[in-house]
């Protein structure tokens, strides 16, 4: 700390990502990330726009994907925000709807991003309990004071809530926003998109980086009534112009340009996961009913960092949580097919000894 | 505005960036980009990176580029912050180091985003009036309460103030932060980098938008003490840990890696501009002397509203600030040689009108 910091970097406490460890042979489940490449047709757009104007600022509106992006999900471009990673989308969301002195109400456990950036806004912020089994409860989310964000499916727990619970929440906070935090909802169920042309006080937020295989890339997007939307670019006109580069923009065009390589790859890492969780069963493991693309897994004899430290030693990288209540479970990101026949090996021989 | 919006969303007031237009047959003077591609070596990077990895997250340290960036300025990593544009360095720096209840100082006529920033985090703040002819009096930045900012150049003036001005005004403020805001340092004489090791409180922005032809990729960064690039690093890790992409940090990598391609391309820009601020002297321009790629300049006889209508419907864009005490003058980006004598040709029939 230095006497040049200000009161708000002072009391921030900052976001610690996953290891991003850079080496060949690693196998890497500990980020979430996509185990494929992403679709033919981003590279090449890619590539095309290298050619042209990257000396040229990018368009400060994004006009083009945002019209794109709502095309996808029957909208029009003045409800969609995008921004550079959803990570960067929620921190407008926070500014924008989030109000210093308003309690705001999210689950614990869950993204451990959401305290970060309430400490940073200084909005007081209540964590409510999960379930035994880790679900949530909608009325628990009824009447906030300040507003309510909840991932859909959870992380790391990788459960999801219907959408019926979604909208009993969304409706029982009339006077405050309600954010669904979707970064994993394609490889679960229905979208909350679906309900917001009926509530003006729901925002729904997503990004490229896990389900179109863009984590490289920082491109996040966010639904919403027009006037959501509106207070979200303020905010990136008050902060940054420019957030999302020439290539980004080109690069999240095409992939949603390319549905069918979107469908290919998601419903193979769907049936990626089912299979890991029946044979990670047969090994014992507790897994919960994941609707993300990754697994949340408890073993009863051997503790999760026993398990997380072996894997590391064998070059596998999973991630593990040292907090209660979920200390004792690894969060295992969908790989490849060899993959994760390396993983259930390895797991295999760490467990016979 | 809508009952959902915070007071931080209410009170913003968004910066207004230069027109983009995307038009193939434009004269585009507006927005102060390089009219040169990036150096070939840039868009190889890129195309290497692109057959790689861009399904998994970029480094959140952005290690390798802090590293090449500092020895550029032969200092090390830890004393250097990189970011999505220098824009976004200079919103971090604003929440990392100004405090609300604490004013600022800044000039006026300065860069527009400064009052923005400082709207959004509310901290107050006071414009010093340059003076008659446009420069700033050192003296009127000593002993501020809560910080200085100042570009050099400043913009849209174009002029620049030696190192021993800046050197008095950041000594003159031993407790508080000075920013140096060199976006277009490159085409003007020394940084204030040189002056880092020596004062703690001294911190300077910079970008490869301008002088690297970067300006699609947004890549921006802060050289300072290392204490003052943790607070930075702080405020990132607790806004969006992934803020440059793959792409864009490889891309600006190469383009620090090719200083031959930077000086040359700088070299030819500094040379236009000097033949286009004595053509244009000789069609009786005052034009201030600039150290940046841009010419401020006013006419004696036609109003700068009317030349800049008059070059638009020509399809030559320059900007116009319609304010006092600069709504006679029009910022020029220094382009081509071929493009200024298209636009000298033009003025030249716009004034014999």
């Amino acid at each position: 700390m230095s006497k040049f910091w200000s009161s708000m970097a002072k009391r921030a406490e900052p976001y610690v990502p996953g290891e991003q460890i850079e080496q060949a042979d690693l196998v890497k489940l500990n980020t979430n990330e996509n185990p494929y490449p992403p679709s033919p047709k981003v590279l090449k757009a890619i590539e095309e726009e290298l050619a042209g104007s990257l000396h040229l600022y990018p368009s400060p509106t994004a006009d083009k994907l945002r019209s794109t992006i709502g095309s996808y999900y029957n909208m029009t471009a003045d409800e969609v925000f995008v921004g550079n990673g959803s990570d960067e989308v929620l921190a407008f969301s926070f500014m924008a709807f989030f109000e210093p002195g308003k309690v705001i109400r999210f689950p614990y456990v869950t993204y451990s991003f959401y305290p970060v950036y309430a400490k940073l806004f200084d909005i007081p912020y209540e964590e409510v309990n999960l379930e035994e089994d880790f679900s949530i409860q909608a009325e628990d989310y009824f009447d906030s004071e300040g507003g309510i964000i909840i991932p859909n499916p959870n992380a790391p727990t990788s459960l999801y809530v219907g959408l019926d619970h979604i909208e009993e929440i969304v409706k029982n906070n009339p006077n405050q926003v309600v954010i669904i935090d979707e970064a994993y909802v394609d490889f679960a169920e229905q979208s909350a998109a679906s309900l917001i042309r009926k509530y003006d006080n729901l925002l729904v937020v997503q990004t490229t980086s896990k389900s179109r295989a863009l984590a490289g890339l920082r491109v996040g997007f966010a639904l919403g009534n027009a006037s959501l939307i509106d207070a979200l670019i303020r905010m990136k006109d008050s902060f940054n112009s420019y957030t999302v580069d020439r290539l980004a923009l080109v690069g999240a065009q095409a992939s949603f340009e390319d549905e069918a390589y979107f469908k290919e790859i998601t419903a193979r890492i769907v049936s990626t996961r089912e299979t890991v969780s029946k044979k990670m069963k047969q090994l014992e493991f507790t897994v919960l009913p994941s609707k993300a693309n990754f697994v949340f897994v408890s073993h009863p004899r051997v503790a999760a960092e026993v398990l997380y430290t072996e894997l590391k030693k064998e070059n596998i990288v999973v991630r593990f949580f040292d907090k209660e209540p979920i200390n004792n479970f690894l969060r295992i990101t969908i790989g490849t097919d060899t993959q994760m026949e390396e993983l259930l090996l390895t797991l295999e021989k760490i467990l016979a000894k």
